[in-house]
């Protein structure tokens, strides 16, 4: 039997291809929202599920990170990065100069601003559920229309890319988590990600839990201080790190950081992807 | 002549909710964007301007981040939380059984999942590209409709609020930033935003930095890594820490940053909110 995969649908999401990328011999599992995705996984339902879980512009997906801290069972067990690429889409044979309407989820819509100014100015912007569903949406209008979304939406609705790469910001990425119920083995080139907290909001805390890592030599390539949602003053620390979670330095580490601080959740390790050690910006 | 106020409108959006908060007897102009706000702060065609910086469910909002790293003269001078609460609208004297469809914008619809799957099962669900909007929308549909949408909204359009606070997840805050040419000047209770990156990415990086506060009882109530959006590998770090950039110790510890960092931008000192400091979550 094929191994289930869940993933954010409809067809034609960024999320299906990323799921395509990990594994595209998987029985796909489409599903209506990421937490119902992670649920589905928490609870055996689907062997694994994928989710988008950081942005390069936006940042962290934190649904998800409260998922990983809550849950019981699952585990991060594989990372990927997938291009965020938004394409012009409409029907076979359009004359662009006719389009009087333009459907995409805000936030594409969003993204694609100081382009529709350029080349739509006073187009009417219509809002759609979800940019896969913008394409369903530009299909049955009656108006002369497009549709922004990914690229597999018009491949999966026979429409025609008229243009790709139409977002504003350029080297735009998500980031996603493949969840199952174990982590994975050791590959020799692997990160770990942590979520922790203390009971105390000394100034040092944080300090010195760093200080566990950068004392072994093991590097950090993410840390965040985030609200819990509990109310605006209360944080939580997540953190990626280099290493295994069995590696002996990261281990040591590890214990050493469970002692000091009042929850130590080891959200899993898997493989590093080569892109993400902290280098210099400028 | 009235201060000018930009903020994210149009009017009936949580940003001009805050907008009138922090003053209500300036001239306020609603703007289209966050970063056309940003914009008109940086090149002086207003006098201040209110953006979204943090939300404690969805994180940091990036572009605002991004904009205070790379402007040269717009500064952080004050800040505020307002929560978001999301409401249930509609027409008065709506028949609630008769409802077929309910707008907003797609994050509203997300964020009150289960209160809709709950209280009205199989109704269609529409998207709309602003939550202040859906309101409007709402009152053209042909067919017996609701909005969700924030309490603002209802009462600019005359319509009727069913119900308040229906998201999922409740006490959800959303921090906002005043925009100007100059911070704030001390008060005693204050705070200091700082970006800041590394040439190399040696594990003792962020941790020296670290140590800088810790070492002067300099607490810290934010801190973030994040992508650049050059790629998912390039990293810059964000931090709040307490205290006026002119207070000695505070004026100490960015100077030995400054040292260190292969840059350092300090975006603002302004008057802390009470609730910032970390604090353990359980």
């Amino acid at each position: 039997m094929a191994m289930t995969l869940g993933y954010l649908g409809p067809e034609g999401t960024f999320s299906e291809q990323a799921a395509l990328t990990y594994c595209a011999k998987a029985e796909m599992v489409p599903i209506a929202s990421i937490s119902e995705v992670a649920d589905a996984v928490e609870i055996g339902e689907i062997d694994e599920g994928i989710v988008p879980i950081e942005n390069s512009l936006f940042g962290s997906i934190i649904p998800v990170l409260d998922f990983l801290i809550t849950a019981e069972k699952s585990r991060i067990k594989y990372e990927l990065a997938i291009p965020v690429e938004q394409c012009l889409i409409s029907e076979p044979d359009m004359n662009l100069q006719k389009i009087t309407r333009i459907y995409s989820h805000p936030q594409a819509l969003g993204q694609c601003r100081a382009y529709l100014a350029r080349k739509f100015p006073g187009v009417d912007l219509v809002a759609s559920l979800s940019t896969a569903g913008s394409v369903s949406d530009m299909l049955l209008s009656e108006e002369p229309a497009a549709a922004i979304a990914p690229y597999r939406a018009a491949e999966i609705h026979h429409a025609t890319v008229i243009e790709r790469g139409i977002e504003d910001g350029k080297s735009n990425f998500t980031r996603f988590a493949v969840l199952g119920h174990s982590d994975h083995t050791p590959t020799g080139r692997d990160k770990t990600s942590l979520a922790f907290w203390f009971s105390s909001d000394a100034p040092g805390t944080l300090y010195q839990a760093l200080g566990l890592f950068s004392n072994r030599g093991i590097n950090l390539s993410k840390i965040e201080s985030r609200p819990t949602g509990e109310s605006l003053g209360t944080y939580i620390f997540l953190a990626d790190i280099a290493g295994h979670r069995t590696d002996d330095s990261v281990a040591a580490a590890l214990s050493d950081l469970a002692e000091i601080s009042s929850e130590l959740k080891i959200l899993g390790s898997y493989p590093a992807m080569p892109a993400l050690p902290i280098i210099p910006v400028s």
